[in-house]
């Protein structure tokens, strides 16, 4: 379970099991002379708390940011900013049970198979609980990108859209002890130009990587995505026009992308997730035996009927986490000291 | 542009451009002692390349590979392979039209924000044939990965399936000077268990950064992808039974990966593309002057009617490349020698 | 201050200042199944620790490492292993009257121009502080290279050799407020053959990355080092030989190392510290405003007379952490299972 | 013999063996627009030539720069910048008689154990041919910190010092058939204030680890070095004073670096060089079969009396090419956009 680490210049390293005293991280590379306001962390947090709405888990966590690093008189000094967050209710007895079990869809399996060992609390590393860490540590890049405005929402969940119609489905979930699916939708405004690099490191690529490191994520696509696919040339490229004094595309097919490159426009993309794999509903497995068994979660368990609502803020969290790394990486590429971004940046 | 590295482990890094003299690569990491054939990498680009089927460009390009270094009486040394392709059939001549014009769809214009300078001949360093390295770079990665089979295939194009189909689809954008998008689909056999990282370096964030990093893709999606955002739990998750000895799922609509490691069961994922962007019906656009223009791709310039159609061997050696990597990873997870791969690997 | 991080497989990342709640650090690339002796951690951090001898520091620390995560049952999971050790003993209110002072040796200079702010409680993150970490880290790294032994010890100190002289020259030192410089000697045994790479990543040239890191160091040679620049070929070319059945060198002038590999002889380099910058003598500097000053450190605060005693097990801590990161990277050499070092590794 | 890649942002990867076709590498993160002096590398590269002094290696290579990609119209455009130099006098039949023997000193020992197998013809990647690259790329370095001055040169051979005592000492080693060792002296002026990182990639630790890369190479020591260890606090701090409205020191024990950052002093280091293990004089040692065997190297083979001598440039190369990496790193240290450096830098 190495390679805990996220980024090249902005980069954090992450740590903390669902059920050990607390997940943290330390984020390295925050330009030193920042203004750290430590009260809109713990804003964002609060946003993807569990228990903070009725349709996610039940678990209560407070979910309080403890800076220990890196920052003098609230200000950044170059120095990493290390954070943790307590894990309060953090009750292991429930999970005894699971124990022995390969739980249908689970990551139990394959970390046994990797590492020969697994901390089957709460699913250990892999809990949900890890998500809480991108989210603080996202919400400090939003303060290097002052300018930039990611906005990130359920557009559909269980196959249905509308704000009404997937709480029904969520709800109707909840009450089978079953999970739905859903697709988060991102529109990202005010992005510098100029973010991103040519070939491997496009700035899709990078966030198709962060997307897909999130749990449960199984899909990516930017623009008109796999739409893109059914259309012609004609159809799918943007004309170059000019509003204002500044250049823009008329529509935005590509989703504020060309090359890899950043073009100024909105960002726009989606990321699907599949239903959470913890579910009331009995199923068949093995367990490490290799017998065949039948599971059925403890009624006491949380249970996330929608695991997509609860991953908007981490969906946010790791677009700032991305676009301030690309940022601060931009800073080298051209041969003199007139930095891309606008001055407005920083 | 820098960052034109791929991989940790088995990491290669690219140079060239469209109309320079080569396009290549240095392979660092490859282990020692493997005997590498240089025919079969010679097979995987005559596949990829320009001129190869009536559907694809036009271009002439024998597509050689010269193998610089790391290679002692037919065996790896464990000194990186370095390797050029050279350029051939590099006519820059008919790009001096297009030079001071923002080509609708092109990287021209996010270059050019950018670095402040774009090799417009041939569209520089975000040209196609870079591909041509990375298909390389797959057939090497390949030979690692001996037991495992990567096959890709164009699923579907402008919308339809079906062979026949698509080919008239592609057809028909021919004749119309247009262009269509497609979707690769991808079956991977024989995947060692335990490939990839848990949290930041999943298994199928890498294989969505690789994808997303290809020209022209929009969207990666794997197992059910985002389909599953349509499903339930009891739906989606996939059984553990037992079969001749092995661990395996019933179903497959994880796709092969759970909590970002190889499960062992077929690795399953889909690639969008969107349709090429250079078509030579008319366009309205600005050239760097900013003023409107009409922009007319001269008659005799190359073009790709189906870009996913090329794509389909540069997705397979992406596959190949980002399986060796994790393979290789994977040797350092546990703290005795017994490497959790099969003997066969290797 | 960014690139807060040390190593590729086995990789830490630190944090924390002197006159801050507490240092600590993030292991990655731990193997999973290692029973981690706690215990042991805690004997190295004692033997670091200020206070321990009347000839360092009189700050007083208990140092207790505080395990965060990545254990379950004692064991590392694969899972990245966080720490830290509270910060006790830090009084900042002694360190107001050096706020808006250059001292001279000192780093206040250097990261104001670098950062624009400087964190001057202590030193900040540029205290000796941090070197706790370090330890702790190291002891962790010893376990991996359990059969691998590490001795370092202070060759000389102020110009003298021998145990008595330099317990006397420290003394001397305490009393005038003044400070003295030491040479630390390392000699390891049991280095598995193979270890580092050939051309930038040699392992000499590891271990000089890791040692200049450390605080107050000013040099570094392996074997015979700067003697070997007044030597002839036929004196330090090390015969090879074979000695029960293993190929070993004569001599070993060479230190251990030959075109940047491990040998498997015993690796012996030498590092040099310089005296401690902090001295109670008055010395003449800048403050912030340029204005002449003479400076005397407050008689409160602490002083170490001799840095180099207190880098001895720093010295030996780093040199476990080059080790088991070359040694888990030297796992992915060969293109077969056969990993090179002997059985009983790990 | 993966690894082959050196720095973060300016950052390149080599490739070649001595008897291979080429050596060459790819450099990446040059930043665009930069006029690139091709001439300027050539002469860079001339110096280092072997058969250019009496005193070096007979080898005759024109060693001719061939640049493959990265420029348009003399500039770079932020893609990566290739290059090769063809081996030419590369005759490998000689090496027929070393093929299975253990040479002393040589790596041929280590690269076997390390990778079972050795390119035994030149030496293969561990041949000084791998520095030619080095020069080149630090020659492209030079460009980019266009007014810091790199001046190495041979401060003692042999234990002696002065131009016409080394002359005479590497004269004599040449009759002889044997070699000596030698001690470059560095001194850089104009280096920007605010290069390296605090803690781990302290500037004097990537000098170290760049220097203890070279071949040949036993140590590294920065400011008075070895030499401090001897001196007292008093006497090795280095007064701040002002003058012509800078901030500067008195003295320069400390070598131009206080806490891992450059003061904007000169840098000063030495790097030792021992002598080369090639040799005529015959010697004892084992062949691949464990047979003890006198050895002597052929009369026809090259043979350099004192490598330290070849070293210079390479020690310049290597030195541009670690302050051009920290330069560009540093862009990203503060939170705005004054970046710290002199606006005559690029």
């Amino acid at each position: 379970m190495s390679r805990n680490s996220f980024g090249t210049i902005f980069r954090f390293t992450s740590f903390g099991e669902s059920h050990g005293s607390c997940v943290g991280a330390v984020v390295d590379g925050c330009p030193a002379n920042l203004e750290l306001d430590i009260q809109a962390i713990q804003e964002m947090l609060d946003r993807r708390r569990p228990g903070f709405s009725k349709h996610t888990s039940a678990r209560k966590e407070s979910d309080q940011i403890e800076i220990l690093s890196g920052l003098f008189e609230g200000k950044t000094t170059g120095a990493p900013v290390a954070f943790i967050i307590r894990n309060q209710d953090a009750d292991s007895s429930q999970y005894e049970t699971v124990k022995s079990i390969f739980r249908p869809g689970h990551a139990s399996y394959t970390y046994l198979e990797k590492y020969g060992i697994f901390d089957h609390r709460g699913g250990g590393r892999s809990s949900g609980r890890e998500t809480a860490v991108r989210v603080a540590v996202g919400a400090i890049a939003r303060q290097i990108m002052k300018e930039t405005e990611v906005k990130a929402y359920l557009k559909s969940a269980g196959g249905v859209e509308g704000n009404e119609a997937i709480l029904q489905a969520i709800e109707k979930a909840k009450q089978e002890g079953n999970s739905i699916g859903g697709v988060v939708e991102v529109n990202i405004q005010n992005v510098p130009v100029g973010l991103g690099d040519p070939v491997y490191e496009k700035l899709e690529a990078k966030l198709a990587y962060a997307m897909l490191s999130i749990p449960a994520s199984k899909g990516f696509e930017i623009g008109d995505g796999f739409f893109s696919a059914t259309m012609k040339g004609d159809e799918h490229n943007d004309i170059f026009i000019e509003k204002e004094g500044k250049i823009i595309t008329k529509t935005n097919h590509a989703g504020g992308v060309l090359g890899g490159i950043s073009t100024g426009m909105p960002l726009v993309f989606r990321v699907a997730f599949k239903p959470t794999s913890s579910i009331f509903k009995p199923q068949e497995t093995l367990n490490t035996d290799r017998e065949n068994i039948t599971f059925s979660l403890p009624k006491t368990a949380r249970h996330d009927p929608c695991i997509a609502l609860r991953a908007v803020s981490v969906v946010e969290a790791m677009s700032y986490i991305v676009l301030a790394d690309c940022y601060l990486l931009n800073r080298c590429s051209k041969s003199n000291n007139s930095i891309p971004s606008p001055t407005w940046m920083l």
